[in-house]
């Protein structure tokens, strides 16, 4: 049976990003804030260079109530000592390889797992990331989908993709683009609507001038090439019909 | 017909990304190394406040090329007047609805449209966004799904966030992550493998005097339950099995 979250609950409080002796306080700054975008609230600080610092706090640009909470320890394994789940972020290929997944693969492991786990995401220094030491604590190493020529993220940058996946699995946001016309007020016009449009359309372009009664079928075609494309709701329709009345009736005053 | 990419190719080169009266250097080069990271070349600035910047070029860490290539703009007319695809990012909600896309969605515009279109995904001023005006060139507003009371994502993390989507949806990133004793270095065991392996473990542990015969069933069910939910594969399979051997042989020699 999966795992149901209760919608309003606090969805990815059983997840925490761990950051492992972190040099610049700004990256601290920046990691609190992409957290706290996507409604995680748990940082845990390894042996921090400096911390607290007024330049984290800058950076945090509102979500310094993620610094002020976060947890401070000494080293990983403390970090870790109440997760089963153990998830750890590597640029690197491994000699000894261990079971891999991206960013959206992860998300699914810490969101969809039952029974709820509580769980670490590991990131490393900025310069070397996580030693292979710190990487066989892990369950799974985290490899997000990059540049092969130019694959390291900034670790705020990296924080912030896996906390907007960890977002998006526990809401249901939508994978498919609504065409462009469907703005979900009124319906898309329909076959017969379009065809009906269409015969308004070369009645007008000829009343106006536009066209003579049997040529330009090309035009009309590009035409409802033109408009088949855009996808019309009816309301757009109404409109567009408005004008060819008016400017029949136009013409047809002259 | 759906177009195709070739794989080699510069798969999103026709995609630009566009920064509106950006106020601070920073942000720039942060993002400059967001689009690099995700294999994207073409930056456009409109009226940045302060460019070029030894601050931007810093951020941009090794991401200097994206920047030295920038295009710079004086309006956002200018900036997109080449694309058929304009996308506008907004944190706000419009009195007027506007056709609406995550991230997610967006990619799949940008990516699987076909013929392929020059696309500007355009991003405003870090404290005020995009205003109406500009909001009104675009064809799709697009919104990052984030924390309701929390909703400002800094630039480059948005940034960050929509290029990573647009290289998932031009590579194959498997979406579903494989159980984690599938390396695919070697099949995963099979059931016939797995109740061999459960007859000698209980021979094994009767060997060394853990069990007695015909007793400690439920013993027998949990380490079941432990063996199967890490899927073993058949080289994890040998070692356990040569494991058991040992202890078998060597509680024989005694």
């Amino acid at each position: 049976m999966p795992f149901f979250h209760d919608k309003g609950d606090d969805l990815l409080s059983h997840i925490k990003i761990v950051l492992v002796e972190t040099t610049h306080p700004g990256n601290i700054g920046a990691v609190a804030r992409a957290m706290k975008n996507m409604t995680m609230t748990n940082l845990c600080l390894v042996a921090p260079k400096i911390f607290p610092s007024a330049e984290a706090t800058a950076r945090a640009s509102g979500a310094d109530d993620i610094l002020a909470k976060a947890a401070i320890c000494q080293t990983l394994s403390e970090a870790i000592a109440d997760c089963q789940l153990v998830i750890g972020a590597s640029a690197r290929c491994r000699t000894i390889s261990w079971p891999e997944v991206n960013p959206r693969q992860a998300a699914e492991l810490c969101v969809l797992s039952e029974p709820r786990q509580t769980v670490a995401i590991i990131f490393g220094r900025e310069n070397s990331g996580l030693k292979n030491h710190e990487l066989d604590l892990c369950h799974y190493l985290l490899r997000i989908p990059c540049n092969a020529d130019y694959s390291s993220l900034n670790i705020a940058a990296a924080v912030q993709v896996i906390c907007y996946e960890l977002f998006v699995a526990t809401n249901d946001v939508p994978e498919v683009a609504m065409p462009i016309g469907d703005k979900g007020e009124c319906p898309l016009a329909t076959g017969a609507q379009m065809a009906s449009f269409y015969g308004h359309l070369h009645e007008a372009l000829i009343d106006i001038g536009f066209m003579q009664p049997g040529k330009s079928k090309s035009i009309m075609r590009r035409l409802r090439r033109i408009y088949n494309r855009i996808q019309l709701d009816t309301k757009e329709l109404d409109i567009l019909r408005g004008i060819l009345r008016m400017s029949q009736d136009h013409q047809k005053s002259k």
